[in-house]
């Protein structure tokens, strides 16, 4: 086969047992999510490219598939679900009582360099909670993305920073939103050094030091007592800077009190530029390799960057792509035992079908028409199934079925009619 | 808010009810599909334009999004699935057991004027045999979309046609596969006459009185007659056109014995050129409307197109927007029962946390945390709460939580260990 009918370049196609774990995922996703009290949202898969433009971050926006539609439309193919999260609240939403809890199942796309695990099309799995300015927002999403991972057997931790500390304190040094934007996205990048002397530039050296100081932070507590030394320079901003500092420390001894490990992470910023204080991310405990494996964080206020009213809000998203790639390799479906119909040549094929609709739906079935009954069994064989039901002509004018149990091989004639109760009777056996 | 913050035109975010009934469809096609032993694929949602070039068909090509990637790649967002499914046959499932049953859910998008149940973006539920000569392939194929039509409660008929009738008759009057494609394109848009008049123009009087006469055949026992007729014209063509008659009989034959009803349609062409035989539709019955909501048909030897070797195939697709749009009037949700977990402002929230642990899971359960009673009660009462449990610091001193019924107000206080048995114990009642 040509090269040209292979998936884009750092796309995939998605089979056999690697697809029945992502369709796992997704319904444990729906699942939990739901038990939460959090309701599905499906927003368009391409987007205005003017709703990613605005607060996207510069990794994201320069990594973005951006095209123009027939009549010019500037189109984006979604880089995240967040912005679309928000455009919904405010046009379909907002009459809800509040906290709005919304998730969401996407793909999403980033043009970059493929590698391992890193794909440029890649499933979200996605919580939001908005309208709720209490950490008890955080936390619930946060524990519901948990209780999903326990569900799935995926062992995690919790890394944990706060934006905002850095945000109050550029903001008192007159360093603009769009400048943090651009540190906070050096930071991400591991390039501390580079953003320090960013902050430095064009915020002096205070600000560099105060910066520094809190990037090197070892625990919550030490930011706590810092944060008393900075009062005369963060202003009107020391009290929510403490505000949201003090977020960081309920969030992180709730989390801990339910039995997570949670590690303070000073440098954490991530990726998009939407996030105003409480950040976090979960990394995969006990294997070989800790694996980020998505995250989330506070983003106050974004609805005013669409021209909505200010709302609190708090969300997450998990990259499933990841955490099917950790699952892998010891993923087990549960199968339905199966039934495989199969009718010889001579016999009408619709006699096949009404037998189908008497197999119980606890198994699963499937008619095969064969002209000759070793080829039949053998398929039955070749594709897993626990017992043939076999109707030659002779079965047929009798109305009775031969049941045949692959396993064992133990065959019985059985009247058409008494099929449901054979297959249910033996149900335990395998 | 303004209109840049719209979805993009013809496309649509998709909340509340309607997204529960997206997801009930989503979950059910995967279970019926799974139930009959089709298994999962995920492609890419954007591909090469390269892979639908080929045999989409005229109105599929001219409504494509198509766009370059920064590396000057031309990609599609894909317009259908099949395509796709081809050459992940090709690529990765040539060695299992034939016929491979595979089936999908996704997006696809096609640039065409909105209109009411007709968006850029729509969900598509397909199931895809491949490597079964046989009817029963088709069969299996169609009795499992009318198995998940039956479970989410559409009453259905099918619409039956033949384009090998067409396509053998042209090719026996030397009409190239170029010019078959049109002149089915035109078939399916209607343009009846049109269509004559081009094999006319290009076959000759006989083809274009042959095609005329097929076209406006009643019944499918009036092709089989005129069959006969046509032999010295279909020469070599003969057996093969028979055969695939022979199957578009035994076809309706069979689903009419399950007790479906279907109507021979000779018009019937659908918009995608690699139909090759049998081709039906999925017509909802009993509404004051027939809306067509899915179809399928033949696609022998579509693999070839993609530089494979010859394989039977055939597949349908339902359209789950449509189906959507149909049960939408009287979709009822049925929710688990569900509790709120009121935590009063002075209780470490973590315990809010622990409690909803205790919940039995077949509620669904989520923390508030509220300065005052009667906002948490309120809340509750809004979001539809079936109990609250609430935590206030007398309570919680005492190892103990109040449990409200919220819908007859009756409430008592209780060990948070008799949590789960109190909750179960009334699970029955409402």
């Amino acid at each position: 086969m040509c090269s040209e009918y292979l998936p884009p370049r750092g796309m995939r196609d998605i089979t056999g047992v690697e697809a029945e774990l992502y369709e796992y995922l997704f319904s444990e996703f729906r699942r939990v999510a739901r038990s939460r009290g959090f309701q599905p949202v499906i927003t368009p898969t391409v987007e205005y490219f003017k709703l990613f433009e605005v607060k996207s971050g510069e990794e994201v926006k320069k990594s973005m598939y951006v095209f123009e539609d027939k009549a010019g439309r500037l189109l984006a193919l979604r880089p995240e679900v967040t912005a679309s999260i928000v455009r919904v609240y405010l046009r379909l939403l907002r009459a809800q009582p509040k906290p709005v809890k919304l998730y969401y199942l996407a793909q999403c796309f980033r043009y970059e360099e493929p590698q391992y695990a890193r794909y440029r099309e890649f499933w979200q799995g996605g919580l939001e909670v908005i309208g709720d300015p209490d950490v008890n927002a955080d936390l619930g999403a946060a524990v519901t993305a948990s209780e999903f991972l326990e569900s799935i057997g995926v062992k995690h931790f919790y890394l944990v920073g706060n934006v905002a500390l850095y945000r109050n304190v550029m903001r008192s040094f007159n360093i603009d939103e769009e400048a943090q934007d651009h540190i906070l996205h050096l930071i991400d990048k591991e390039k501390v050094d580079e953003a320090v002397e960013e902050v430095k530039s064009r915020g002096g050296d205070i600000a560099a030091e105060v910066t520094s100081k809190l990037l090197s932070a070892e625990s919550v507590d030490s930011v706590e007592s810092y944060l008393q030394d900075l009062k005369s320079y963060l202003g009107d901003l020391y009290e929510k800077t403490l505000q949201e500092h003090m977020r960081v420390i309920e969030f992180t001894s709730a989390l801990r009190e339910l039995g997570y490990r949670v590690v303070y992470s000073p440098r954490l910023v991530r990726g998009l530029a939407y996030y105003t204080g409480l950040i976090f991310e979960y990394k995969t405990a006990g294997g070989e390799l800790e694996v980020s494996i998505g995250g989330g964080g506070r983003y106050d206020g974004l609805t005013t960057v669409y021209s909505g009213p200010f709302e609190y809000a708090t969300g997450l998203a998990l990259g499933i792509d990841r955490i099917a790639l950790v699952l892998s390799s010891n993923f087990q479906l549960r199968e339905a035992r199966s039934v495989s119909v199969l009718v010889l040549r001579d016999v009408p094929i619709s006699v096949g079908y009404k037998v189908l609709r008497l197999i119980p739906s606890n198994f699963k079935g499937f008619v095969y028409r064969v002209n000759s009954l070793s080829k039949g069994l053998k398929y039955a064989n070749r594709v897993g199934c626990d017992f043939a039901v076999i109707i030659g002509s002779v079965e047929y004018k009798q109305g009775k079925v031969v049941v045949k149990n692959m396993k064992t091989g133990e065959q019985v004639l059985v009247d058409i009619n008494a099929l449901p109760s054979l297959l249910n009777s033996s149900s335990g056996s395998s």
